[in-house]
């Protein structure tokens, strides 16, 4: 409809997450009637990120260096290991701001039905660390999802036999939530995980 | 908090309309973990756009040609202009697929209280077209807003002297549309322009 140009921008637009053609469309005619400049400095980012982005060698995570800020951080606790699924979920961690040890990213979970097994999230480095590091405590930290569990059931199985303490992170009711809005599974799992007081 | 790339990533996608810190992690850390190819292709897409997408030397749509496909489509009425504000409507007009006419894009609308005046939208442009081709009607197709409007009338006053037909769009209860759910101004508007069967 447009010119090739523009047609294949708004075609390239759509690999972002949650952009359909409208969005596309919408995307592009405004950076290119209103914003040439933040256009350009978007396609110079995405191509040094691109570029320039690998994994820590350490956690897996995203970073441009060999270690990321966390790993490299000689003030966290050494001896306590969050294992999440995500960068995303360490970002959503760091923000809540209690948690002071280290972590490691699986980049996904185990989903025998896409053929991502251990090797693809990196479960033998994790190992390794747990047995080089000076590490007492793995905290699984993965989604509450059924290949989330399954990860996490699997991670502790393959722990159990080093000497660290294996332990999952609470699910129940979220602070604030109603009990009256709180879906079933979600209140089972709160009773049949309670503690005495 | 992530790397300095990653966060020079994440403020750049802010630049697209919609997307506030929030979307643009989740693009950032989607592009970067699932499609990278992705990423590099929107990069050259947002470049070879930028540096080549300029305007139509007849209508001012946005186009790397020097006259946009509908200008240089010869299969097309020259008698009649359609006045829109931006080349999104062009696309809603031609979707529609009843006009047959060509176009006159101003890309804005007049707005004083941002600088924005007849010079540039185009106005002297538009005009010197209605003296130079055989249009014998123009139909002002701005948006029904206060600016939108005060755009349509001052067009109509600058083509009054030349030998010209100047209308506008219809404005009232659209197709579809419950009468219950539309706007009084709409409705009041649908009333005044009432024609007789």
């Amino acid at each position: 409809m447009f010119s090739p140009l523009i047609d294949e921008l708004m075609a390239s637009l759509r690999c972002l997450p949650g952009v359909g053609p409208k969005s596309a469309q919408r995307m592009a005619l405004h950076l290119l009637e209103r914003d040439r400049a933040g256009a350009e400095r978007l396609a110079l980012s995405l191509h040094k990120a691109v570029e320039g982005v690998g994994r820590c060698q350490r956690c897996r995570t995203l970073t441009e260096q060999t270690y990321c800020g966390i790993c490299a951080n000689n003030r966290r606790d050494n001896s306590l290991l969050c294992v999440v699924e995500t960068p995303g979920d360490v970002l959503a961690i760091e923000q809540a701001g209690t948690y002071q040890g280290k972590y490691f990213v699986l980049l996904g979970h185990l989903s025998p039905i896409d053929g991502i097994g251990p090797e693809d999230i990196g479960v033998d480095q994790l190992i390794n660390l747990l047995q080089q590091e000076p590490i007492t405590e793995v905290i699984l930290a993965t989604n509450p999802t059924v290949e989330g569990e399954a990860t996490a059931y699997y991670i502790s199985e393959r722990a159990k036999n080093l000497n660290v303490t294996v332990s999952r992170i609470a699910h129940g009711v979220p602070l604030g939530g109603e009990l009256e809005f709180i879906d079933g599974g979600t209140l089972a799992h709160a009773f049949s995980s309670r503690r005495s007081l």
